[in-house]
C-alpha cells in the first residue's frame, strides 16, 4: 500500500467541508494538516459480503468488480475484507473462490509482476463463509468487529451484494437485519438484483417485505445497464453540453427517439425464465425505461446531485401518457414455442404466447416532448447483437445546391443525429456519436476519447467520418462501475423503490392488456426480412406489413367511412344508423361534420351540445383528428350534461373534452361553454342559480334555443343527459336547465332538460357496447314513458332523431 | 378538311348536355343525329387576334401555339381566322408574320408532306394588320363580320391575345371595348400577359381599369407555369388518387413542401426590366404561388369544375399565414449590379438592392397543413437549371433490421415522397415521380406513360427505380395547352382578378418590408457551395452559415439569457434591467418563469396578470416557445386591461393573447380569466356590473388579491394599464377593477386599478422602442402625480417594482 493509504477518513471529511481547500492550502500547509489528522482519526474499514459468492454472476462479473473496487480504493482512505457467502459447504466454496480469484485480470496498464502482487493482496483479504441460519449471520458479524478491534480500525461500512434468487431475498434480509447489522456511526447498504416482482403489485410487496428491513437509503437495487459507460454517460453528456443542447433538446427539433436493444440469441436453455417474463419484463420495463428517462428528464441544475437526479427521474415518469394496447406490437420467434415444449415438457398442443419481440411507442405529455415519438424496442433472434440510443433531429434546413454538391459536415440538410451506442454492432465498441453538422460535443478528456477512422463503416445511414465520434478511454464492465458507484453511495445510478413502483405503474397496464395478445411469429435472424418494422398512427402502433393471408387495403389508401358497411334500419321510428365501432364513430363523425357545415353556411355558427361519459371519447378523438374541414371556429360547444366537480377534477365531463377534443383543435375561447357548476367556490348550490345562467346563455346565443345538434347516449337504466328514471327534474316544464340527482355518485348534476332538447335542429343518440343490449331491447318496446326510461321522452318536435348503435348493442 | 371537321357547335352542345349519349346511342342512330342536326345549325367562326404578333414571345411560343390550336380543334365545330397585329408597318409586319409561319412545326407523328399541307391551310387563314387607332379596330371589326356574312358562318367568338408591354394595355383594352366586340351571341376573350402590376396597389389600379373596358369572365390572365403540363397535372393527380391521398395529404403525414424553381442563367441583358422586379415579383408571387395553392387546396367534390377549383383556390389564399421580413432570405449573384450599372448608365457608386434568389417560408394556418413548412425557392446563378414541386412525407416507422437489409419499394423507413418534376434538371423531363414505399398512383393512361430506368440517376436522394414514375406520351408547350384552354374557356387555368388581388395582399407587406434589405451576395453556380443553404424556427427563415466576417456563437449553442450583457441599474429608485430588445424580452420570460417557479413551489398556483398592447407580444412569443418548464397547469392568466370590444374582436387583447399565447401552450380552460367586457350581448354596461364580477373572481381565486407577478408597460402620455392621465377613475379608492375612458378608439376601457396593482408581490414594467424615450426621460423626474402621469402611482406596498427598458427606450 502506497502512502496515501494513510490519509483517514477525517481528512477526507475535513478537505470535503472545505472544498476550496485544495486550492487555497500551500502544499506545506497541506502537509502539515494531514500529519497531525493522521494520529487523530482510525482508518475505516468497509466489509463486503457477497451473497451467492459461488453463483454464475458472481464467478462472471462481481468477483472482477470487486477486485476492481479494490484496485481503485484500498490505496485511498479505506481498507476492505471480501467475504464470498453461500449456501454451500466450506470447504467446496473456499475451492470455487479461490479458483475464481486466480482467474481474475488487472487492467491493461498494469505489469505482471505487479498484477501478480495486487492479486495476492486481494487473495490475503478474501475469504469465504458459508451462511445458512441466523447463528452464521452473528458470526459474521462478530468476526468483522474483532477483526476490525484487533487491527485498531474503525468500521465504516458493511455491503451485502445479494446475488441470489428473489425466493432467498426475505430469509437472508431478515437475518442481516436481525443479527448482522453494523454498529452505530457505520452504514449498511444491501445490494438487489432483478427481478424485482412481475408486476406493480407483486413489485409492491417485494418492496414492502424489503422495507419492513431495510431503509430506503440503505437499498440498492442494480439495473446493469445503467453500469454501461455510454448509458452512465448520457446525463454527463447533457450537463457538459447544456449550451449546444439547450435550445435543441426539445419538440421543436427532435424528431423522434429510439431506445433499441437487439439480440441474435434466442431463448434456448433459458426458457424456464423466460416463459414466466418475456421481452417487455426482461427488457423495456427496466433496461430500456431507465434510459428513456436519462433522455428525457429535465435536467437538474446540479446534474451530479444524486438527489436531484431522482427527483427529476421521478418527475418524467410522471409525464409519461399511458400505454395502451395500442402502444406495443409483439413478436415471438418461431422456434420458441418448440424450445419451451421441450425444455418445460410442455405438450405438443402447447403454443406460448410470451413475446420475445416488442416494439412500444411511449408518448410524453410535457411542453418538452409533446408529440415527439420515443420508440423502445427489444428482441431476441434478429439480426444483430446492438444497442443504442439513437436522438435524430428534425431537418429544418433546405439546401439550395443539388444533393450531389452537399458536404458532409457543412449542409444542414444531411441527417443531424446523436446516438449513445452503448455495444456490439458494427462499430463493435461503446461510443458517443454527434453529426458533425450538429456541434463539437464536450467529454471528459481524460476517460473519453476520440474514434479513430473506420473507411467503409455507415451507422445510421452516414459515414462514421460524418460524426464526432468518441470511445471511453478503457472500457468498463457494467459491474465494475456499479460496485464503484455503490462505494461512494451515489443512489442515482439505482433503482429506487419509487422509482420501480413508478416504472411498473407504466408498464402493469399495457402487461396487462396485452396478456392474452398472440405475438407475430418470426423466423428469425436476417430473414426476418420486413416482417417486425412497425409504424405509427397517432398513440398507435402497428406493424408496417400486414399479415399475409389479411385481405387489405392497398398502403396509403385509407378507408373512407363511405366505404364501410353501414347497417340502415329504424329503432323506435326513427332511422337506426349500425355497424361496427370503428365504422359507426367514423359515420357519426362524418354526419356531425355535415351538419355543421350546413349550419355555418345558413346562419354562421353551429351550435354543438356534447354529453359525457366515456362513448363519445372516440368520437372526440375522432373529431380532432380526421375532420380538417370542420368549421371549428364557427363552432359553438355547449354541455349536455356535467357533474357537480369543478371542472378541473378528473370525473368532470369538461375534462373529457378538454383532454380529447379541445386541445386538439382551434375552438376560440369565448366559442366554449362549460357549464357553471362551480360558482363562487362552491358545487351546484341553489342560490347560485347555474342552471338559470346557463339557460339564459343558451337563449342569448342559440338563436331560438335550438340547437344545431345534440349528442345524447343511453345509461343502462335507460337514462339520457343527467336525466334519470323516477326523478321529476327536467322531464317537462318551463327550466331549460336544472340541477338533478343521479342514483350513483357523485350525485349531483346539471342537465339541458328534455324541453330543450327536443327543440334541437338533430339529436343523435350513440349507444356502444354489449352492456348496453339489454336495455336497447327494452326501449325498443316501450312507448313514452320519459318518467321511468327517460330516453323515451327525447322526440325532438320539430328536429330530427338519429340512433347510433354498435353491432353489439343493437345486435348482443 | 376530313369528314369530323363538319360536326357543328350544335351537336357538340347537344351531346355535351347529354353526357352518357356516347355510350347510350348506337353508331348508327348517332349518324343519324348528326346529319340532322348539320342541317340545321350554321358553323361558328371564331377570329383570334394577336397583339404584339411581331414581338419575341408571339415568335416563340404564341404562334406555334395558335397552329397547334387549329391543328387540334379546326377539324371539329369550328373554323378560324388569325390577325397578326402590332404597331409596325403593314409590310413589314406581313414580311415578319410569313417568315414565322414558314418555321411552324408540326407534332412529330405527322407526316411531312402533311405537314406542309397542314401549314399551307393555317396561312390561308393567318394574315397581319397595323392596329393603331380606333378606326383601325372598327376597320377589323367589320372585316371580320363581312368575312363570316360571307362564308356562311355564324360568329361564335374573338380572342385578343395581348403580347405586348403593360403601359399599351388601356388604349387597346379602349379600342376593343368601344370599336371592336363582337356583336350579340358571340363571346370575347381579352388574354393578359404579366406583369400584372407591381404590388397590390398597382394591380388593383390596373384591374380596375380593365374591369372598365371587360367583364371578369372576358379575361384571361397567363400564369404560363399553369400551362406546364406537370403543374397542369397537380388536381388531377390529387382527384385521381384521391383514396391513397385522402389519409396522408395533411400535417400529420407531410413532413414539408418544397416548390422551386432554379435557374442557371442571370439577368445580363434584362437588368431594366429585373431592377424593378426581382425574384419575387418574377417568380413567386405569380408560378410558385400558384402551384402552392394547388397543393395546399381543399380538393373540390368536383375537381373539373372552375368555378369550385377558382373558390376553393381563394379559400387556400385565406388560411395562407401574413409573411414577415423574417419570413424570407435574400440574395443577389456578385456580378448582377455590375450588369446593372453597364446596362442602366449608373455610376461607379450605385450598388442594386434586387434580389435574384429568395427563399420563403409559407405556413398556412389550418387544421390541414397547420405547422406544415411549405418552402418556396427561386434564383438565378445556381448550380442547375430545374423546377419541381416536393411532398416529403414524414417517416412513421421503425425498421427493426440494419439498414443494410431494407429493400426499396418495401421499407417504411425509406424516403417516402410525391414529386411535381415540371422540368429540367438531371431528369430533363417533365414527370410525376411517387416513391414505390408510399402508392402505385394513377395517371390518365392515353397522356402519360411510366419512364423508362435510367441506371445510375439519382433524385432527391433515392435511384429512379425506387419510384413510380410518369411522364407525358406528348410534351407540350406551356402556351399551347394554355391556348387550347382559351378556346375552351377553362377558367381555373387562368388568373382571376380576386386570386391576383389576393397573391399580393399576400405578397406585398413582405416586399414593403424587404425593400431596403441588403441581400446576401452569392457568387454563382457550383460556388454558391452552402452558402445559400437556410433553416426555419418557428416562423422565422434564416441562411444556415453565417455570413464569414460576423463573430457568432458555434452552431446549435442557442445563446441563453445569463449570457447576455444586461445592464442593471435603478430608475424612479427601483430595479432597472436594460438590454437590447431580445435579451430584454428573454431576461423578462426568465424572471417570470422564476416567479411562476416560487409561487406553484409556495402555494400551488401562480397568479399573473398581463396587459394588453404590441409590447408584450415578443413575451408571450418567447413564453410560448422557450420555456419548457413553466407550470402553465398551475397558472391563472388574468388581465390588466381590455378594451370594450368582443372578445373575438381584433381589436380585443384577449385575442392577442389567445393568438400568441395560449393556443401554444397548456393553460387549463378554467385558469384563464378574461375580463369580462362583454355580458348579456352589450359591451362594459354599467348594469351589468363587469368591474365587480371581475374584482369578486380576483377575491375568490387570488389570495389576498395579491397578484404574483403584473404585467405593465408605459404609454406614450404615462399611462399604464387602462388608467389615464386625467381621468380619476381607477387611481385610488375602493374598487378592485374599473371602467375607464381611452383618448383613443376604441375609448371604453376595463381595467385593475392602482390599489390593486400595488398589492402585487411583484411588478413589472416593460417599455421599448425609441418612441417611449421621451416619457422615459419625463417619468425619471416626475415624483408621485399618478393624475397627470399614472404610471407614477404604481409603488406596491409590500412587493416588488422592476423595470424592463430596451436600449431604445432608456437611452434613446
Amino acid at each position: 500500500m502506497d502512502q496515501a493509504a494513510h490519509r483517514t477518513d477525517g481528512e477526507e471529511r475535513g478537505l470535503r467541508r472545505c472544498p476550496g481547500c485544495w486550492k487555497m492550502l500551500t502544499v506545506a500547509m497541506c502537509m502539515a494538516l494531514l500529519g497531525c489528522l493522521q494520529a487523530r482519526e482510525l482508518q475505516g474499514h468497509v466489509s463486503v459480503i457477497l451473497l451467492g459468492a459461488t453463483g454464475d454472476l458472481a464467478r462472471k462479473y462481481l468477483w472482477q468488480g470487486l477486485f476492481q473496487l479494490y484496485l481503485d480504493e484500498a490505496g485511498k482512505a479505506y481498507n476492505f475484507s471480501f467475504h464470498g457467502a453461500a449456501l454451500t459447504d466450506t470447504r467446496q466454496g473456499q475451492e470455487f473462490i479461490a479458483k475464481v480469484l486466480e482467474s481474475l485480470s488487472c487492467p491493461v496498464d498494469v505489469a505482471p509482476g505487479r498484477c501478480a502482487e495486487l492479486k495476492g493482496q486481494f487473495q490475503r483479504l478474501s475469504g469465504y463463509r458459508r451462511l445458512r441460519t441466523r447463528e452464521d449471520y452473528m458470526a459474521l458479524s462478530t468476526d468483522i468487529e474483532a477483526r476490525v478491534q484487533h487491527e485498531g480500525l474503525r468500521e465504516a461500512g458493511r455491503i451485502f451484494y445479494f446475488s441470489v434468487p428473489p425466493f432467498a431475498y426475505a430469509d437472508i434480509a431478515r437475518n442481516i437485519n436481525s443479527s448482522c447489522r453494523p454498529g452505530p456511526g457505520a452504514w449498511l447498504r444491501v445490494v438487489l438484483e432483478k427481478p424485482f416482482g412481475h408486476d406493480h403489485l407483486s413489485a409492491q410487496q417485494l418492496a414492502t417485505e424489503l422495507g419492513s428491513f431495510f431503509r430506503e437509503e440503505e437499498m440498492y437495487r442494480v439495473d446493469h445497464y445503467l453500469g454501461k459507460q455510454v448509458v452512465a454517460q448520457i446525463l454527463p453528456f447533457r450537463d457538459q453540453n447544456r449550451k449546444a443542447l439547450d435550445g435543441l433538446w426539445n419538440r421543436h427539433h427532435v424528431e423522434r427517439v429510439e431506445i433499441i436493444m437487439k439480440e441474435t440469441v434466442d431463448a434456448e436453455g433459458r426458457t424456464g425464465f423466460y416463459e414466466q417474463y418475456g421481452v417487455i419484463r426482461d427488457v423495456l420495463q427496466n433496461h430500456l425505461t431507465e434510459v428513456l428517462t436519462l433522455v428525457a428528464m429535465e435536467l437538474p441544475h446540479n446534474a451530479s446531485s444524486s438527489e436531484s437526479v431522482l427527483q427529476h427521474k421521478l418527475r418524467a415518469f410522471r409525464a409519461l401518457r399511458g400505454l395502451q394496447k395500442g402502444s406495443a406490437v409483439l413478436g415471438q420467434y418461431q422456434a420458441y414455442s418448440e424450445q419451451v415444449r421441450r425444455e418445460q415438457q410442455k405438450p405438443d398442443t402447447f403454443h406460448s404466447r410470451t413475446p420475445t419481440f416488442a416494439g412500444v411507442l411511449v408518448l410524453i405529455d410535457n411542453l418538452r416532448w409533446e408529440g415527439v415519438p420515443f420508440i423502445l424496442m427489444s428482441g431476441k433472434a434478429l439480426d444483430e447483437r446492438v444497442g443504442y440510443v439513437r436522438v435524430l433531429f428534425r431537418n429544418r434546413a433546405y439546401c439550395t445546391q443539388n444533393r450531389e454538391r452537399w458536404v458532409a459536415g457543412q449542409s444542414p440538410c444531411l441527417p443531424r443525429q446523436i446516438v449513445f451506442h452503448v455495444g456490439h454492432g458494427q462499430l463493435g465498441v461503446p461510443a458517443v456519436l454527434v453529426s458533425r453538422n450538429l456541434f463539437r460535443p464536450s467529454l471528459p478528456p481524460g476517460s473519453w476519447k476520440e474514434l479513430e477512422g473506420r473507411p467503409g463503416l455507415h451507422l445510421f445511414g452516414r459515414p462514421l467520418s460524418d460524426y464526432y465520434a468518441y470511445s471511453p478511454v478503457r472500457e468498463q464492465d457494467a459491474y465494475s462501475v456499479l460496485i464503484s458507484h455503490i462505494f461512494h453511495g451515489r443512489k442515482d445510478s439505482f433503482i429506487t423503490t419509487e422509482n420501480l413502483l413508478a416504472s411498473w405503474g407504466f408498464w402493469t397496464p399495457l402487461l396487462d392488456s396485452l396478456a392474452h395478445e398472440a405475438p407475430r411469429l418470426y423466423p428469425g435472424g436476417a430473414e426476418n426480412g420486413h416482417l417486425l418494422d412497425f409504424e405509427f398512427r397517432g398513440a398507435q402502433l402497428c406493424f408496417s406489413q400486414q399479415q399475409p393471408e389479411r385481405l387489405v387495403p392497398e398502403p396509403g389508401s385509407a378507408p373512407t367511412p363511405s366505404a364501410f358497411q353501414v347497417l340502415r334500419a329504424t329503432y323506435r321510428d326513427s332511422p337506426l344508423i349500425s355497424a361496427w365501432p370503428e365504422e359507426l364513430i367514423a359515420k357519426l363523425a362524418d354526419d356531425i361534420e355535415a351538419a355543421a357545415v350546413r349550419a355555418v353556411r345558413r346562419a354562421g355558427t353551429f351550435h354543438l351540445a356534447l354529453s359525457g361519459g366515456s362513448s363519445p371519447v372516440p368520437l372526440f378523438q375522432q373529431l380532432a383528428t380526421g375532420h380538417y374541414g370542420f368549421p371549428w371556429a364557427h363552432t359553438h360547444l355547449w354541455q349536455v350534461d356535467e357533474r357537480c366537480v369543478p371542472l378541473w377534477d378528473p370525473e368532470s365531463n369538461f375534462q373529457a373534452l378538454q383532454a380529447h377534443l379541445l386541445q386538439h383543435i382551434r375552438v376560440p375561447y369565448y366559442n366554449v361553454h362549460p357549464m357553471p357548476v362551480h360558482l363562487h367556490q362552491r358545487l351546484c348550490a341553489e342560490e347560485d342559480r347555474g342552471p338559470q345562467m346557463y339557460a339564459s346563455e343558451i337563449s342569448a346565443l342559440v338563436a331560438n334555443s335550438s340547437f344545431d345538434l345534440v349528442l345524447l347516449g343511453m345509461g343502462m337504466d335507460g337514462h339520457t343527459a343527467s336525466l334519470f328514471p323516477h326523478s321529476p327534474a327536467g322531464l317537462d316544464g318551463e327550466p331549460l336547465v336544472v340541477l338533478t340527482e343521479s342514483p350513483s355518485a357523485p350525485q349531483q348534476r346539471m342537465s339541458l332538460s328534455l324541453p330543450l332538447i327536443n327543440r334541437a335542429r338533430k339529436v343523435a343518440i350513440l349507444v356502444m357496447g354489449r352492456v348496453k343490449r339489454e336495455i336497447t331491447l327494452l326501449v325498443s318496446r316501450v312507448g313514452h314513458e320519459p318518467k321511468k326510461w327517460p330516453i323515451s321522452g327525447v322526440l325532438p318536435g320539430s328536429g330530427q332523431l338519429v340512433w347510433y348503435m354498435d353491432y353489439e348493442a343493437f345486435l348482443g
